[in-house]
């Protein structure tokens, strides 16, 4: 059996079948094969193996890879899997296991390896040749630390490699240390090394001593794990823990039902601003044909303005001091895309009137209500689409939650205003 | 000046204010400085540099970075641009810039460590020794080459350094080693990074020639871009090749007005559906007052259930066999969401009745014709939701395409005919 071959049929696979499939690999593959596994999987694959299994593999782990696989367990697996390691990994384990999932301290690996300021070169060279041993995070970055584990500089092997071998590491060492603390929380993290070109971080603690490393492949997770969040919120509801099919149902059910009844209730609005117009609309059962087709165009220009603006704001290309220019840029875009619909639906009007007599003798009144409407209500949404984000996070709440069933439920009570107050306009004293 | 400084405020700078901020960094800081430009501001920066800087700057980028600048300039620019390299470095340019901009050969670097299989271990790390000056991407893999270039194996920095000097570099190298093809699409490439847990994986060509590597910080770059490729169709318009702040106006427009074009068309046919029940809306215009109520909640029940899968599929979790599974669940997630809204909106029409009057002797059969349709609706808002997105893929299109709005429309039209036929049927005799 070959690692790719079972990476592909695993999620297909039930206990018996990845059993099997796990043992017919090569001692070798399978510690290629386990280490790769997502931590959810690991976990999980890790319970089913029979006891004395699951320790050599939780023994295998490094201790940022335990605590990753430690943290999607119950809290009474956790205290037996943590008794099946030695002493010191233990203890390496818990200290991180302290930290929150989501901050650097929660990514990093202990496993970085360092050297004295005051060795030389080939000294250096011979005691990272020791340190390979260790199974190390990376051995590209060597990090200077005092005896207090204070974070003196970082040299590059290849510096190491290039340096006259009678120079100190203090000599060759780049100083000014790019580090991050160990509480960043993860998405500001994850803009830091998009920013630049890192292969790996290293974290530190109030005081600047050295705790570990965060590295390129935790943070490839990060920026997936942020943009699957920011698109569930996108979608109009509370971001899942877990992956779709592993959900729970009552926990994805609470997390889609919550926003649907707030969504609901703002919703409701539009029936009491109906009913608001409900003698115009006996009067002119007319303009009720189009009262979806019009609130529909403000809530999707909306959703189009809000992703924009909250993608871009993901991606650091759009702050707070941008507002202006922004709102700017989509009220021109509103009238723009709002006269394309309005011509649109002007036409729609006219025709069906001259094609079926549907509309009497106000045919050219109706379709300019809706023309204008259409303009008005297009605008409106594009501007609360894109400016609904940067409030958002003005106040301190997430621009994500701007979400596109959100600005269409906000759409839709004002479209409705907005229409029904233009055909009041247009059609007073004809056809109303 | 400081480097962190002068990124913070260079988006906010005019030309001048990007001259004197860059000639105010140190050589050394000015190069990291410039090498972390995304390739879009270096390239902008570079054309409004002196000719005289601009050689200096072109020359200084590593083959693979000064690609992905050329491709940000118009192709008068490139040429210009090209004509600064020396002739070694023009002809690598040349060959990079042929790949397709999305595919691996095009994010892949020509700069990797090699060596001959046949070599001493202490040769193999000497002659790293001598290649270390070249500025290669990264060291730590080196990859073990024939005269023709085909790629035999791959060891590690870490392996040479732990064999017995005397071994030669058959001997420790990986034979089975993980490649890629250059004309591999860059979703596919960032998927199986996602997988393992590579730092750079090599990229051969159709006959097993090694042609370059692509390193982890490309990834990073392809996980975002295709998460916002994602998000804006998701949102209902075309993918901006640009960010928000830098696309043109009418270029926008244009991926804008596109989709919100074709979703008024399909949206015009609820004004169809509407006509089709006009005799019923003249004769109890309460109905349609909970028209936008009804659409806009299955609207949002399919929103979720659409960034659900979608999102589910970009990570690779959900596959085309998972549909029976995937319809099931929402098949019970849509009765119950939908049985939530349905009491409450059964609730908005009772209490307001008995609070105003509003409906008269037919409160509670409205009542019931809103709640059962709100389940209906709701069923059939999460089911469109989650199945259009793998129909969409197995008919070979994107499913990000199954954008909240499309997937709003699709449902308004359809929640027009469920809403106005449960009510005929509650309703006939009586308010009909």
């Amino acid at each position: 059996m070959q690692v790719s071959e079972l990476t592909e049929a695993w999620p297909d696979y039930d206990r018996q079948e990845r059993l099997a499939g796990f043992h017919a690999l090569s001692r070798e593959d399978a510690e290629e094969f386990f280490t790769a596994l997502p931590s959810r999987d690991s976990a999980e694959f890790l319970l089913e193996l029979p006891p004395l299994e699951r320790k050599t593999w939780m023994r295998m782990l490094p201790p940022d890879d335990a605590v990753d696989l430690l943290q999607e367990v119950s809290s009474e697996d956790r205290v037996a899997l943590l008794g099946l390691l030695d002493e010191v990994n233990r203890k390496e384990v818990a200290v991180l296991l302290a930290y929150a999932e989501d901050d650097a301290g929660g990514l990093m690996s202990t496993r970085f390896a360092r050297v004295r300021p005051d060795l030389r070169v080939d000294e250096a060279l011979l005691y990272l040749r020791r340190q390979a041993r260790d199974n190390l995070e990376t051995m590209y970055y060597v990090y200077v630390l005092d005896n207090e584990q204070h974070l003196l500089g970082v040299v590059s092997l290849r510096q190491l490699f290039q340096a006259a071998a009678g120079a100190t590491v203090a000599d060759v060492m780049t100083k000014q240390v790019d580090a991050v603390r160990h509480d960043m929380d993860q998405e500001a993290l994850s803009r830091k090394y998009k920013q630049h070109t890192y292969f790996a971080l290293p974290v530190v603690d109030g005081f600047g001593r050295m705790k570990g490393i965060v590295t390129h492949d935790d943070i490839v997770d990060v920026v997936d794990e942020e943009a699957t969040e920011d698109a569930q919120k996108f979608g109009g509801m509370e971001a899942l823990d877990a992956p779709y099919l592993d959900a729970g149902f009552f926990e994805m059910f609470k997390k889609r039902a919550g926003w649907l009844c707030v969504l609901f209730l703002g919703e409701m609005l539009t029936a009491s601003a109906m009913a608001h117009f409900e003698a115009e609309i006996a009067k002119a059962v007319v303009l009720t044909l189009f009262v979806p087709l019009i609130i529909s165009s403000g809530g999707n220009s909306g959703s189009q303005a809000s992703t924009l603006v909250i993608r871009a704001m993901a991606l650091g290309e759009l702050r707070m001091r941008d507002a202006f220019r922004v709102a700017r840029r989509e009220f021109a875009s509103g009238l723009a895309l709002g006269a394309v619909l309005a011509v649109m639906g002007l036409l729609r009007v006219v025709l069906a009137d001259a094609m079926f007599g549907s509309y009497g003798d106000h045919a050219l009144r109706v379709g300019l209500a809706v023309g204008i409407s259409l303009i008005g209500v297009v605008l409106f949404g594009t501007l609360a689409g894109s400016m609904l984000p940067l409030l958002l996070q003005r106040a301190g709440f997430d621009p994500a939650s701007a979400s596109a069933p959100f600005v269409a439920t906000l759409v839709d009570v004002s479209g409705l205003l907005i229409y029904f107050s233009v055909a009041s306009l247009l059609l007073g004293g004809t056809l109303l």
